[in-house]
């Protein structure tokens, strides 16, 4: 089942969909699980990357390519060096997407997050859709902005049918498979053992 | 001597300085001595992080500070997870030195690199003094925009009192007196012992 022991090896989980997909959520409840197994962890979310990178840009596709990409810069910058890196992003731009897919290489995991348009716009956490959709706010990502969905993404999440912790559970599993992380049932045997 | 054993800890240089006082020149050895001693290097220098991180910006005092935060962000995530980080990079402005200071707490190394103008402006490595003095480059630091010195560094190198390999070598001196580095007089008497 697993492909390699990269135990101690750096990866970037990206986590790419819709605002209201649920990125969030399960990037929330996997780097609870990952810090509890993995010594390095780091989260890049969009809003702090804003402020901390991205001041400035607005949200055209040339400036939301950027955006992409000085996430993509950072996160190769700590995966390199052994750190596991989740970044939630929309990021609805598939050259972007894929020019941090090739800097990054094999440890770029993409996790397309997706729920249809009107699941996200009932959710409306932040009470964007709304607004969006009135015209309040323009160039919004499903509405009035394109996403190009993940052709072939390492994970395809369907939040409207299943629940976060499910998904979530989904991420970590496939971690294991790669080698990433190491199984739980292989610390409890060598726990066992000593 | 020695302060604390903080070996295997991330730590940030941050050479500041004159365009042509000799920041890049000693970050290269230093780096290179690095790396035969230290396993994670990562080096962020001006024109790495203007391509990567601030395309766009200007040299207005706000945009030259924004710079030096940006590489401050992406230097404290690197050096809180082991990494040793190179920094070059102008940084005229104390107010925006001194906040990735307190970001980055006690493994933030400030290292002035200091030279007379007239003295870069001799070297002119890459001929842009010249043109600074013509006028036809406006807002250069040091000679149409100011240079802020710092007030303490930790370490204070004057460039045109002794050669690159010395700076480069009491820049090693202070990382192993901090703890950083394991003085190569220690990996002797390992080695010996074994």
């Amino acid at each position: 089942m697993r492909d390699g022991d990269r135990y101690g090896q750096g990866f970037v989980l990206w986590f790419t969909g819709l605002s209201g997909a649920g990125k969030t959520t399960i990037a929330e409840i996997v780097e609870r699980d990952l810090r509890a197994r993995f010594g390095k962890i780091e989260v890049l979310d969009g809003d702090i990357v804003r402020t901390n990178l991205s001041k400035g840009l607005t949200f055209s596709r040339e400036d939301r390519n950027t955006n992409v990409l000085r996430i993509g810069f950072v996160a190769n910058l700590l995966s390199r060096n052994g750190v596991g890196v989740v970044v939630s992003a929309i990021s609805p731009y598939k050259e972007a997407r894929d020019e941090v897919r090739r800097d990054i290489g094999e440890g770029f995991i993409e996790v397309f997050v997706d729920a249809p348009l009107e699941v996200c716009a009932e959710r409306d956490v932040k009470g964007l859709y709304k607004k969006a959709f009135s015209g309040e706010i323009k160039g919004f990502t499903g509405v009035s902005d394109p996403y190009e969905p993940p052709a072939a993404p390492e994970l395809h999440i369907k939040t409207n049918e299943e629940e976060p912790h499910e998904s979530a559970a989904r991420v970590i599993t496939h971690l294991e498979e790669r080698g990433y992380l190491w199984p739980v049932e292989q610390y409890r045997e060598e726990y066992d053992r000593a």
